[in-house]
């Protein structure tokens, strides 16, 4: 048996995205920027991909732009707002993504801002008085950054409350969605945000195609600058079929939304009941109670010699998890993510991220499987 | 009969590259910074590709680094460069693409470089003496950005002496060669370049997979910051099936290179008799004799109200070319090309550009079209 465990590192592509990708792969070589048939048959494909994800977000056409990625979304927000916006601090939490860290890092080491992170409790929440006493004390232009879930424990930020505090405080709200979408409805008229990432490849769409809504009151230039394609916001030839394959996903995923979360939720939970009643000792990562991922289940093992070798062992009996994010896990350190929340915890951590693919049969093998390792 | 004679603004995918994307769309959905074995198989068709890329360009392995379209690739190269290499001037020419005109432009703008740009004859070719004399005004660190053949005209750059000069001179040198890869053999090996951008729709792969070659002397950080993909040099999911796409693509374009030549060079100069024979005031734009672009073939007809129609009464008949190229032909504006070597020329440009899947007969088709057009 083969389980793939891992579905907020990836997704497999459903069927119905594929389909409509190969048919672009085959048609629609023309250049979306070319004015012949061929071009505007290819900018038809991108235009119409644009207005199912501003439906599916209730946003602007205007307010929609094609990336290749999260990453290359969460870095065109975050260093134009800081180079075209004036911003001069940026709130975040030492939770968020490398992409983000990384890149708010790399901004406070070229002295361009002032970076401050929240503090989090042991489930990776921020506190709201936390982040209203930071965005009353000073009258610097100020961007907060923060996820919507957390990628490795599943910890939902209250979203809401921080839009409401930033419009409050002028601050502007960056939010790295790829995690939420899909999976929970996101109305982007109910709550105002300036800049909202996602990706077609963890909602069962292709890699190499996202986008950033970036609100019409928060416009910057581009970071990639070259031709007119994006209404100039984004120069490179289009991919074309990854756009319509992220936007193929993202309609699927809230059509479906409901369906599928009554399957994530009923396999999530008969593993994590299993395991609490196999594992004495284990604990689970990241809230578990109000709001959360609910198709990332962070289990905490005890540490041991045998559970340090666990996602190995798990690997041979072709049983996909993660030890912490997939784009960390090639760097060989811990994740940040539990070092911030629990640190110095000698657990072993392994992530299970389910998908509504996966199986009440497939989650029986990999606890057998564990059963064999750990016994 | 529809003719697509608009091959250097894309290209459609050949068969082996779609099918050999098409598996890896089905069953490498592996994140490949997963460590488990689906994570792993991923990783392993990336630096299978990798390879591909090197040994086309007889590189180092580490010299080749994934984007997501030449744009980002010459992006990278440049603003990189300017932060991290300390170029403070940066010699270039009025036809370069736009994406290294206006990174170029918006990093003089920002005041952080000097832009020169250098005078042309009216083919589009540097002169070598002007250059020399640049390079040996003064000891500022300079980056020279030319690019290898011209996607508008066809005019190459003689990028051996170019190479040479920048050596002697101590300046960085950079040259985006999409148009040239897959049509003429690049060894950089014998010719020494520090930052040289490709792209795989331009030869009969997909778009959104483009790559960055990086002399191993002239190591710039990231200008995407996230996760350690691309061994720390470029952020983001990989694209896997649109890199897998780029490899195939390219290692055909190497394979079958002379092949492809001889049929792309028996329609080009067919078509071109036959413009010379059937309209009398029309000229070539770009080089003709020496080395050139032979996919190309940019044609100035006298300027006439019918003639200034003329790319959309061929778009009419199913004929796509272009006015100048893709990346601008949404805005409206003229050929900045064309104007930098022929400024004022009223003549109306179209440019038609090959491949080796067009025939003698998509000419003659097109001859007609042109006469009943024209006449």
């Amino acid at each position: 048996m083969q389980v793939y465990f891992d579905n907020a590192a990836t997704t497999a592509l459903e069927d119905e995205v594929l389909k409509e990708m190969t048919a672009v792969l085959k048609e629609e070589y023309g250049n979306p920027s070319s004015i012949h048939g061929k071009g505007r048959s290819a900018r038809a494909r991108i235009e119409k991909a644009r207005r199912t994800i501003a439906n599916g977000l209730n946003a602007s056409l205007g307010e929609i732009f094609f990336t290749s990625s999260a990453t290359e979304s969460n870095n065109m927000a975050l260093r134009q707002a800081v180079h075209h916006l004036e911003v001069t601090r940026i709130i975040s939490a030492p939770t968020e993504h490398h992409c983000v860290l990384n890149t708010i890092l790399d901004l406070s080491n070229q002295k361009k801002i002032e970076a401050i992170f929240l503090s989090l409790d042991e489930n990776g929440n921020i506190s709201l008085e936390e982040l209203t006493a930071l965005l009353q004390q000073n009258r610097q232009t100020t961007l907060v950054s923060l996820m919507y879930g957390n990628n490795e424990i599943g910890t939902i930020h209250p979203i809401p409350e921080i839009s409401k505090l930033c419009r409050e405080h002028q601050a502007y709200f960056h939010c790295d969605a790829v995690q939420v979408l899909g999976k929970f409805p996101v109305d982007l008229q109910k709550i105002s945000i300036d800049f909202l990432s996602g990706t077609a490849h963890k909602l069962y769409g292709p890699k190499g195609a996202a986008f950033l809504y970036m609100n019409e009151n928060a416009l910057i230039p581009p970071f990639i600058t070259g031709g007119a394609q994006e209404r100039n916001m984004r120069a490179g030839t289009e991919n074309i079929y990854g756009i319509v394959g992220l936007a193929k996903a993202f309609e699927l995923s809230i059509k479906d939304m409901e369906i599928r979360k009554d399957k994530i939720i009923r396999v999530r939970d008969y593993m994590k009941k299993s395991i609490e009643s196999t594992f004495e000792l284990v604990t689970f990562n990241g809230e578990q109670t109000k709001d959360h991922l609910y198709h990332i289940l962070s289990v905490a093992f005890p540490y041991s010699a045998k559970n340090e070798m666990l996602i190995y062992n798990l690997d041979i009996k072709n049983i996909a998890a993660s030890a912490g994010s997939a784009c960390s896990s090639g760097t060989n350190k811990g994740s940040h993510v539990l070092e911030a929340i629990k640190p110095n915890d000698p657990s072993i951590t392994i992530r299970f991220s389910f998908s509504h693919k996966n199986t009440i049969e497939e989650v029986d093998y990999v606890m057998e499987t564990l059963k064999e390792i750990l016994d």
